[in-house]
């Protein structure tokens, strides 16, 4: 139930840093033996070679792995792994990088799940600097992954009330007066979201809210719920 | 009063495209004349030359510019255009690209205002779909540039009520009553930011509100108070 990282580039390594920070276990395959050296003191578990070969995979534990990030810098080496992780492990979720907008799709062919192109995404966020520069602050401000400082949360409504014995809505949670978070989503126990979703919402079994507060008020909703 | 973009690659091309999207006039100086060639049916203006000289900066009108976004695929190169740019323009806001993590600081330095790179967004981005893949989602589909399906804007409160009259509290406009929005964010005329504001809230003169809704919600709340 471990994740495998597929790369140590500069890709690789923000996502490793992240993972780290939020105490995921994770093993990098990398095949330059210099970068390994390099990173060897640090708690990061390496397997040395190349993500190509089905034995570098099955020695990282694809088979047996929830998720596996493929941050190679060549789009057909991406497309090679992704390719073969989905032929071993069918519940795998798989997560590519790719250069070039043509990739999107025959990633996702190969089995992908979620297919990320940094410079799209870098693209897309100096375009947003220039026309709503304010909002992106606001918004790059925001902590959604981290150990404090947490600003947006998702929560299964199961652990917010007795889903069993009656249906509340919004409003009967009453989480603002409770915790001073807010609820800014919803998703449906069909999985379509709701932004700003009305305070008649039923908050159904197996849907969820998703909130927003200052860290205080996060952590107040954390311990009022006995949340993780 | 426009925007340069320096270099059309994959990240230039996407803030291009943003831009474009968002009706923004804009200039791309790129070296490559084949890449001109190719794109040179779309309405899209192009100066043919390296960025690096600063009769190419002049010519795409660097010192009447508003807004320069420095696209190169080289940090050495960027951090040329970004010196060179802020030497003859004070007021230029400067948006460059890097790809190493030591770039930032050096460009920083050079005058850039904001320093992007994509490959630590990207990274961010796929760890953020391991740990709270629900929450990417939701964010991922806020729309916050664009024409209409608006989810999230900024607001100045002066065009929302007569700020000289009195000060009115973020309950006293009653925004949620009359529009559906929430307001999700606060930014105080010393330029802080609140996330999820008391209700409280003074709304001081040059204060801004963040507020998020459904498209149909944020186009009630254009219409009511006038917006653009
Ligand atoms: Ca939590
Ligand atoms: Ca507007």
């Amino acid at each position: 139930d471990h994740i495998i990282i597929c790369g140590y580039g500069r890709n690789g390594k923000q996502a490793a840093k992240k993972l780290l920070n939020y105490k995921k276990s994770f093993v990098i395959i990398e095949q330059d033996k210099a970068i390994i050296d390099k990173h060897q003191t640090e708690d990061i578990l390496f397997v040395l070679g190349n993500a190509n070969e089905d034995e570098l995979l099955l020695e990282a534990g694809v088979d047996r792995a929830s998720t596996l990030i493929s941050a190679l810098p060549s789009d057909a080496d991406n497309l090679f792994v992704v390719l073969s992780a989905r032929q071993i492990n069918k519940n795998l979720t798989i997560i590519s990088r790719a250069s070039e907008e043509t990739s999107y799709k025959k990633l996702k062919l190969a089995g992908a799940n979620n297919v990320i192109l940094p410079d799209r995404i870098g693209g897309d966020h100096m375009a947003s600097l220039v026309v709503v520069p304010d909002l992106i602050e606001f918004i790059d401000n925001l902590s959604i992954v981290g150990e404090s400082n947490i600003n947006i949360e998702e929560i299964h409504v199961n652990k917010l009330y007795n889903v069993r014995a009656n249906v509340k809505t919004i409003k009967d949670l009453d989480l603002r007066n409770k915790t001073g978070c807010s609820v800014i989503g919803f998703k449906g126990s069909n999985g379509d979201y709701v932004v700003n979703p009305e305070a008649e919402t039923k908050l159904v079994p197996n849907s969820k809210v998703i909130v927003l507060g200052r860290p205080e008020q996060i952590k107040k909703l954390n311990i009022i719920y006995n949340l993780d």
